[in-house]
């Protein structure tokens, strides 16, 4: 019987147990192993089990990998990866990628961000001001995580930040991030005057304690920048730049984030948090895209990257944002030789700002191209993007353009057995096995659903054609027919006997 | 007030009057001009006037264009794509232009398609045994124009072929394309062995009496390259593809639109009918991209189109289909130089095959890309690809995703202006011109309800912020009190100072 279920996979030790989704065909088709990022699923009030515990020993991921050592997690990510545990560690070791693991949240199944791995998405949630609770927010995540969020980023600003997070990371299979910005403001009351390396600091080490994988910091925002951004056509769009660049001109001083950068480097070692750079000055518009306020801070976040190493931290670089398609790849190029091969992870970017309700799509086109580029994680857009906070069927409209994106990303830039899974839905396609075609989809319930909208009845499941072309027309069908009549030993007759046909320089008759 | 409206460009002559969609925005922010599609409006038992009947000469527009002469509506399209006139006339003469006008179907409002000109967008549309009525068609056909359609092919399988095909091209304001073979297999009751040239030319001369603008005509798929076809994953994928090659072989004879090229050239002269070169041999799975079939087909579509110039006879070239992303390019650059650089158009191509119901999103990847690369005209895929015939939410929904592939494409190639829209847009989001905002995006309507979802009152539609982050956080607003704040001056003031601020190398207390 076609259908999906969870597989695991045995690693060298038994507390490593792999999950995959495999999707099971009819006849003698062989099933089909997916990348599965659901979780083992759990109560809200309880919690997920807390599988990484017995792994922990007091070093960074990173520090093991320079010291040559192969931790649980890496042996765990090599399984589902189908790469050998040692490249996990190379690349580790070398920075290009990142384990994102928390001391402090055990109940993650480790996952790896770098560009020799799967193109990885990340799904932002999170309450605001003006909208959202926590159960939602708990039901978004896993909803996300259901339909492949590899991590998720909780951007909660309203009221109880630390009750939604602690709920989020308490339920969650998936890498937690957050940006602790937003909680410090909310601590000054969100006057950015307010803020302090106190009070910043403070709420760091609080969200360490709970256990977030990785935080965006913005210490690329230096005060000589702010000012190449005044004439933008969008200014400053992110959310955290905007309130580090009103602080550094309010205060007339550097910016804390990067005068304290060795001692968040400290606090984030105690933990083995990951740094996400963030990327404050990002185009917010395609004419802003790859400007000088942009690369400048991108410089500043190379020169962090190797601070942040010289702490055995581990590190990934955020990009924009908004960027027209031939300015997408000096993106890339400029980030890797300026930040040590570190992780890039873009938001999009968005090809065009055209098309507001859409920006999962115009989106999709920039994240697919600077995923085949070397973009190790995209964060996903939902159809809200620039209109309102996204709802559940939002978020799934983004993680599914994106899971498209990242996977035509692997298979641009040639991840082994990523085409697999194209190859299993095309033969199934052409053999006419509806129910292994649907099931095969990214959302099958969708593709079965629109089938059924033209052809509902069950013999239409087997049957050799469909609504588009009707029986007569089928090219599928009359292929079929084509390569059964022996096509190919036919036709090949006609061409050994130098068969060929020229078409003749007056018209025929 | 915000709005939108038509509006009309007059020539140099009187009956020249080129639309264009206003967009009205508020205060003292200039009008946006778009390229507007949608035509004069019809009551379908009426259909249109006959805009081109007085700018008949009875010359191919080709011929025109290589004697030197600027036709009317050639002056139509440079004032459509903001171009000098003179450009319009040597890219057809060079072939790598065409403006599809059959003088049977004066109804049509002129437009280009070619790589220096804004690139296309094709819309299928049409009944199948198994579904749709002619009304429900010609509502399919003003909604796509109304989203953007520059092209509608009629690719009708079922019933009344000839009554739905009329019924399209008399209220049809774009140019109408087909695959004449569809109603021919139709004539010989679905049995492609009963082809014959005869049945073909007399179906050819039918819709050519009618109007068709240009015709899909497989006569690339030469008996030799079938049996390269043979061990693909899917086979042949075109329709017309799989019809010919089953006559060829059956007949053990060279196909017959090919050994009766030039009298087909005869025929589409007499009615200045536009070749498009069906790619018979075009690739249905990433497996089977850019192999031994497909480039041999393109090949022999290149010593077609050379022949089809000797006949004044203008010619595109119709591509694949389904490419990762990393062999799109090769597509582009191998027609530009086999086919002498006539315009491009291509189908998608889908860049991953994991996801019927979404390949919109799949092949709006590749069709960005492609369209970036050189390609024309994209023919849009349809959520329903793969499942079913699409329904009008469908058709509105590929539109939208090749608008916006298209545009994307006309930034990244410096097509001149094409980037006024995103930066008019970008200012309105940044000075949070709501109502502007939505009234500049390709669908007004849908950005409005989405925003609307969170904050539904009026006094929003001015706010400083949105549902996104509320009021403390925006970043928007930040940037605007930054910069009311003298930001510029304070800030170079100090850096002017020499004001640099170092990462001290011991951390700081």
């Amino acid at each position: 019987m076609v259908m999906r279920r969870k597989v695991y996979v045995e690693g060298p030790r038994p507390d490593i147990r792999v999950p995959f989704t495999e999707v099971v065909l009819t006849g003698d088709n062989p099933p089909v192993r997916l990348y599965d990022t659901s979780g083992p699923g759990s109560e809200p009030a309880v919690g997920l089990p807390p599988l990484r515990k017995p792994w922990q020993t007091g070093r960074t991921q990173l520090a093991s990998a320079r010291a040559g050592i192969i931790t649980p997690e890496m042996e765990y990510v090599a399984i589902r990866e189908g790469v050998p545990a040692t490249l996990v560690r190379d690349e580790i070791a070398a920075g290009r990628a990142v384990l994102p693991a928390n001391i402090n949240h055990p109940e993650s199944e480790p996952m790896i961000i770098g560009s020799r791995f799967l193109v990885k998405v990340n799904a932002n949630i999170g309450t605001s001001a003006v909208t959202s609770s926590i159960d939602e927010e708990v039901e978004k995540l896993t909803w996300a995580t259901q339909w492949g969020a590899d991590t998720v980023m909780d951007l909660s600003t309203g009221q109880h930040i630390h009750e939604t997070r602690e709920a989020i990371v308490r339920n969650s299979p998936v890498p937690i991030g957050t940006v602790p910005l937003y909680q410090a403001l909310e601590k000054v009351k969100g006057d950015p005057l307010k803020l302090s390396w106190e009070v910043f600091r403070e709420t760091v080490i609080e969200q360490a304690e709970q256990g977030v994988d990785y935080m965006t910091i913005h210490a690329g925002v230096l005060l000589e920048y702010v000012p190449m951004a005044a004439e933008r056509v969008t200014g400053i769009v992110s959310r955290g730049g905007s309130i580090m660049a009103a602080w550094c001109l309010a205060e007339h001083r550097e910016n804390f984030l990067y005068t304290h950068f060795r001692e968040l480097c400290e606090i984030f070692r105690e933990y083995d948090i990951t740094f996400s750079l963030g990327d404050g000055l990002r185009p917010g518009s395609i004419a802003d895209a790859n400007d000088e306020a942009q690369f400048a801070e991108l410089r500043t976040l190379g020169e962090l990257t190797h601070i942040a190493w010289e702490y055995d931290v581990q590190v990934m670089v955020e990009g924009p944002g908004h960027v027209p398609m031939h300015k997408i790849k000096e993106n890339v190029d400029l980030q890797v030789s300026l930040c040590g091969g570190a992780p890039f992870y873009t938001l999009g970017p968005l090809a065009t700002d055209i098309a507001p309700a859409y920006d999962h799509i115009t989106s999709a086109i920039g994240a697919a191209m600077i995923g085949w580029f070397g973009t190790a994680m995209l964060c996903y857009v939902t159809p809200k993007e620039h209109l309102g906070l996204p709802n559940k069927e939002d978020v799934k409209a983004g993680m599914i353009a994106y899971k498209i994106a990242a996977h035509a990303a692997d298979i641009a830039k040639g991840h082994p057995g990523a085409q697999e899974w194209d190859d299993a839905l095309s033969r199934a396609r052409f053999d006419f096995r509806w129910e292994d075609q649907f099931e095969l989809a990214l959302d099958p319930a969708t593709a079965r659903s629109y089938h059924d909208e033209t052809l509902p009845a069950a013999p239409a499941k087997t049957a050799h054609f469909c609504s588009m072309c009707g029986p007569k027309f089928c090219s599928m069908k009359i292929s079929h027919e084509i390569r059964a009549a022996g096509m190919k030993a036919k036709s090949s007759e006609f061409v050994d006997a130098g068969g060929r046909v020229y078409l003749p320089v007056t018209p025929n008759a």
